[in-house]
This record gives structure tokens, C-alpha cells and sequence, in this order.
């Protein structure tokens, strides 16, 4: 039996657990704490930038893979020299690691993308900002997720504090008309499948709310896709990749961000598609061949619960008996992804309706 | 959160994994030996036939329940008195337990069974015989599974051993058409919910494929689901409860046999249906909403898999991406159920091809 070891223990290593039980892998993994999301299957708990925690931990593991990018690649470099197999590997995770390099690298490929900029000084920022309307996205480089990391600016004097540790990424600020997020998934030795692109809502910087697929003409679908199958091959990611994009008013699709592992926009293929972003990546770190990922059903919407998830309320779940839910596990906190809820089925509107009512059924303000 | 002890590490326990995972329950099991199917989740190994190992397993459990329903009645019985809930309760399991006593109980709730009789002497197997044309099938009372402990037989010298040890079940020898089977779970507060009455087809006394739905007029499923019902309700089952039935040659419905617990005709359900068995029966014994019963797919056939699971044949599975894999993580061993897999779709004839197509890959003769 294959040993898949995942770094790091969040609801992502979480709802790996299922689908390895079922494909006979071993999974295991390297915790943060003792009450982390993944704890079932937590082998060790350490600290994930720590070489001698790490080693540890990939003692006896066939592959080794993530629940986030923040691995740092000297970790990763000492992996790969014990000859196990880390997918994605170290290349691939830079990227992902460095929003500026990610730009250079997706720039190379002929990918389009918002018009961007390394800025290091108060003149380059003023340059930008002068170039583009007025305002501009702010990012560090690197360490920024669900909203951290980002700022909209006017003034070099929002991002004076970022600018005196090291340079960052400007971006246009996009006039979308929505955000898209395109899920792929790459084998080592090559084999790409992509599910149908999905729409996400955020707020507050948060993926809320994700529909399966994305109501849309065709070529949209293939135009997203043809961009994760380039963004994956051109990179060498292994697992599973998501391209998240905007639709501009202008009607082009421009590359917002990626993730190199399962990724939120994705929870919605547990039971929208016939394999699930959590399976097809343990079958793709572990070369296996991949799922279809053709859609169960017409629509299906997902809905983030944050805060708590209380089992007690699952009393209240009489109604909706259909809509499928997913609780990580998490002690309460403001602002928490703490779960998710997910309805299918063949009207849309009935779709969302239902998974936002049971979404409610959890909402508690913390 | 609560805490769910499984007795027994089998497949069943296993297959409770993924579902516990996503409810937010913790799943513990009592497992058999270090390298049962469910040692994943084992929190303990031991003799489930002893009273201490048991109440040791069950400290700070709030709900057991079972993967076989072989726990003696002492055990069960000391394990009611500690205050902690268990499903299905002694009472129903002693019903599981004892197929003379089931027979009985059936009786009384007017249920449609093969002619029967409970035998104790050669002159009742001779009376049996020469009322029911020569010809009966001998079951022992106890312990039986998997076509163990069953016997056609036609002369009472073949029961003689087994007439020894104390009385036995005698039934007519029912022309069938077919085999189905009804599952149904029903809370301890008192919802009953019934999926399709499933086709299923048994190789050597051994299950070896179930179609979701049976192809049937509607009037079949409606009387099917008013049986397990019935059962479900006469018996006080709590959790899943499975009555395997014959649809004999004159258009009768008959009982054949009753589990108490996830079944394999149900495993059909994981990709077949809204909420698979094994959600079900967790939110069952936790007392919580039941979950849709309704197909997700026009069609769906379960296959499974015995002698060996070897995870290097899944190499071979390309062609049939959507067909979904369940590996139980099973030492290899001759005519051993190791796993299954299930193909879903609109087209029944397609959906059995692809279904045995990857259950053939699978296939060793040991």
C-alpha cells in the first residue's frame, strides 16, 4: 500500500481522509497542533519549516504532498534528497510561493493577466499608480491568503510599511464582472483532467459561495480550461492546480491567482463531480490514473459556513434532507471557515436556495 | 462532538470512516486484530466477546454500534447499564441473532416468509421433508453468514451433526426469480427512511452484485419499502437495517434474511444514492436527520472484488475513469471480499459493463 504523507493539517488534509480510506492509501500527516482539522490521521505534530520535524515525518512515506504552499524549499530540497517523491515538487511550489515570480513565470507562457508590476520604491509605486487610473491592487509577495497580504491604494504611503521589507506586486484594478476559478489536475508523468469551470463569490477577500459550472456559454469552459492545462504543463505542477480568474467587463479572462493543491473553489466536486478534487489528488501525486470529472449533476452550489458548526443544529437539518455537509472539526472563531454545505440538483436557483438555507441553519456570530 | 464506538474493524467500520469524517463525529473502533479493515480509526484491539474489553472501548463513547451483530447479550446487556447508548439495541440484535427467534417475531408481525419450521429431532426434519416436497434448507440458528451454516438438504442424516448441537431451522426451498434486498435506517425518535429496493445476485451464497434500482414496476418498491418498514419499526431497529428478500416465481415477497447494520447490498448506496448507507446509519445512531434516499443516477451496480485488491492494478483502470474504487485494505486471500466498485449512469446495460470491466481488472484467482 501506498503512504501519502500531507504536510500540514487543515480541513484540506482533512477531506483527504475519505477518499484515501476508499482508494486503500495510507495517508498521513503532519499536524500544527493536536486539535487540527486533519487530526485523524496526524502522524506527527510539528512545525512544518523545521528540516528535522519534516524528515521525520517522511520517514517511510511514499510521496510526500501539501495541505498549503508555505513549505519553505530548503524543507523541500532536503525531501527531495531523501528520494522520496514531493509532488508538487519544489519548482512548481516557488511559484506559488512568490506572486511576483508567479507573474514572470505566467508572463512567459503567454498567459493573460492583469497589467503588473514589481514596484521597490515610492517612485515606482507613484509610476503605477499614475499608469493605471489612480489606484492599483497592492500584494506582498509572499505569506498572503483570504484576503491578508492584498490592499487596494491610491497613495505610495498605503504600502510604505510593505515597501521598506522588500518589493511588491502591483496590479490594474479589474473591473470583473465575476470571479471564476479553474480546477485542474497533472500526474507525474503527464495526464491532465480538468473539471468544468465554477463561479465564486467572495466577501470580504473569502470564497463564500462556488457554483458548479459556471453558467456560461461554452467557450468560456474552454478557455479556462486550455489556461489551467498551460498553467499546469508550463509550471510542472503536480496534484491538483487552481487558476483563479476573472471575467473582465471587457469580456477577457485574466489570471487572478493560484493555489498548487485542493483549493475551496473545488469543495463543490465532493458531490458535483463524479471525482472529487480531494481524490483526484491523491490519484495524481500517487500517479494513479485520473477520474472523469464530469459532473453528477446540472448544478451544484457550495456555501462556506463560518464561525461555528454546531452538530447540535444538525436538528434542524429536517427539510433539507439532500444538501451534503462537511464540518471540519474546528473549534468556533469569528470569521472561521469551520465548514462548508453543498446542494445538487437540476434547477439552479433551487440549488442555491437550499444550500444557502442550510448554510444559515449554522450561522452564528461569534 | 460526538463520540461513535464502532464494535468490529471490518469493511463496514471502514466504509464509516469518510462519512463520520465529514459529520464532524469521531469514529472509534474496536477492532479485531492490528491489520482489520477499519485499523485506521482502532482505538482499541480486542475480543468483542469480552464484557471488559468492551466497557474499556466504550469509556467516553456516547453512541455504539456495530459492524456484525455477534456481540453475545451479556456484553450488550452490561454495556446498556453503563448509560451509553446502543444501536441497535439488545433487544433487536437478539433478533439478528438467532434465526428461529427471528422467524418467530416475523410471524407475529404478519411478515411474508418461506414456510418454516424449527426442528429438534430426525422425525421433525422426516415431517419437514415430506411436507415440502423432499426437499428444505437447514440453517443453523446462529452464527450463519456469507452462506455458512446453510444447507439444502433432502434427507435429515444431512443435519445430523448440526441436530446434535440443538435445534435448527428448517424452510421450504422458495423458486425465485430473484434476490433483493430493502435498507432502510430508522432513528431511536422514530423516522424511517427507505431507499429503492435494490436487485442483488449472490455467487457461491456470496453477494457478488446489486443493481440500484431492481428494475421493477413501481408497486414492487412500494411493497418492499412497506416490509422493511415494518421490520424496522416491529423489531425497534435503530441505525441501518437490511431484509434481504426473494421475489418468487408466483409473484410473492418473502423474507429471507435480516441485518443490522450497513449491508453489503448497500454499498451500491455511497455512489447510488443522496446519503450512502454508511452516513446513514451514523446519523441514525446519533439521532440526527436522515438523509435523502433518493438516486443520484438513473442506475447504479455495485461489483465486488474478491481474492485481491492490488492498488498496481489500478494502473490499468484508464479507460473506465468514472467507475469508483473501494479497497479495504485486505491481506490478499482466496474467495476474501476485498473490496468493491460501483459504476453509475442512464444506460443499465452500460453501466453492468463498466462496472464488471473494472471489477475484472481487479480479479486474481488465488
Amino acid at each position: 500500500m501506498k503512504v501519502i504523507g500531507v504536510i500540514g493539517g487543515g480541513q484540506l488534509a482533512r477531506m483527504m481522509i475519505g477518499p484515501a480510506v476508499e482508494l486503500g492509501l495510507e495517508l498521513r500527516v503532519l499536524a500544527e497542533t493536536p486539535d487540527s482539522s486533519a487530526r485523524d490521521r496526524a502522524t506527527a505534530i510539528g512545525d512544518y519549516r523545521d528540516v528535522e520535524t519534516v524528515l521525520e515525518f517522511a520517514r517511510g512515506v511514499d510521496i510526500v504532498t501539501f495541505d498549503h504552499e508555505h513549505v519553505p524549499q530548503d524543507v523541500l530540497d532536503a525531501l527531495v534528497a531523501t528520494g522520496v517523491a514531493v509532488h508538487p515538487g519544489p519548482a512548481a511550489l516557488a511559484v506559488a510561493q512568490d506572486k511576483l515570480l508567479m507573474r514572470e513565470q505566467l508572463d512567459a507562457l503567454g498567459l493573460p493577466l492583469p497589467v503588473w508590476a514589481k514596484a521597490e520604491s515610492v517612485d515606482d509605486v507613484t509610476a503605477f499608480l499614475a499608469a493605471n487610473g489612480g489606484v492599483a491592487v497592492a500584494k506582498t509577495p509572499r505569506g498572503g491568503y483570504d484576503g491578508k497580504g492584498v490592499a487596494i491604494i491610491t497613495d505610495p504611503s498605503d504600502v510604505s510599511a510593505w515597501l521598506a521589507a522588500g518589493p511588491i506586486l502591483l496590479e490594474e484594478k479589474v473591473d470583473f464582472v465575476r470571479e471564476l476559478a479553474q480546477l485542474v489536475a497533472r500526474r507525474p508523468s503527464g495526464d491532465v483532467a480538468a473539471w468544468p469551470v465554477v463561479e465564486t463569490t467572495q466577501a470580504n477577500g473569502v470564497c463564500s459561495e462556488v457554483v458548479l459550472p459556471a453558467p456560461s456559454i461554452d467557450r468560456l469552459h474552454v478557455v479556462a480550461a486550455e489556461i489551467g492545462r498551460t498553467v499546469a504543463e508550463g509550471l510542472g505542477v503536480t496534484g491538483v492546480l487552481a487558476v483563479e480568474l476573472f471575467e473582465t467587463t471587457d469580456e477577457r479572462i485574466l489570471i487572478n491567482e493560484l493555489a498548487m493543491r485542493p483549493h475551496n473553489s473545488g469543495h463543490v466536486t465532493i458531490e458535483g463531480s463524479v471525482t472529487s478534487q480531494f481524490e483526484q489528488h491523491l490519484r495524481a501525486v500517487a500517479d494513479l490514473p485520473l477520474g472523469s470529472t464530469a459532473s453528477t449533476a446540472p448544478w451544484a452550489v457550495m456555501i462556506n459556513v463560518f464561525g461555528a458548526m454546531d452538530v447540535d443544529r444538525y436538528a434542524r437539518l429536517g427539510p433539507y434532507t439532500d444538501v451534503k455537509i462537511h464540518n471540519y472539526g474546528k473549534e468556533p472563531r469569528a470569521g472561521r471557515k469551520v465548514g462548508h454545505v453543498t446542494a445538487t440538483g437540476a434547477d439552479a436557483a433551487d440549488v442555491a436556495y437550499r444550500a444557502r438555507a442550510v448554510a444559515e441553519i449554522f450561522h452564528v456570530d461569534i
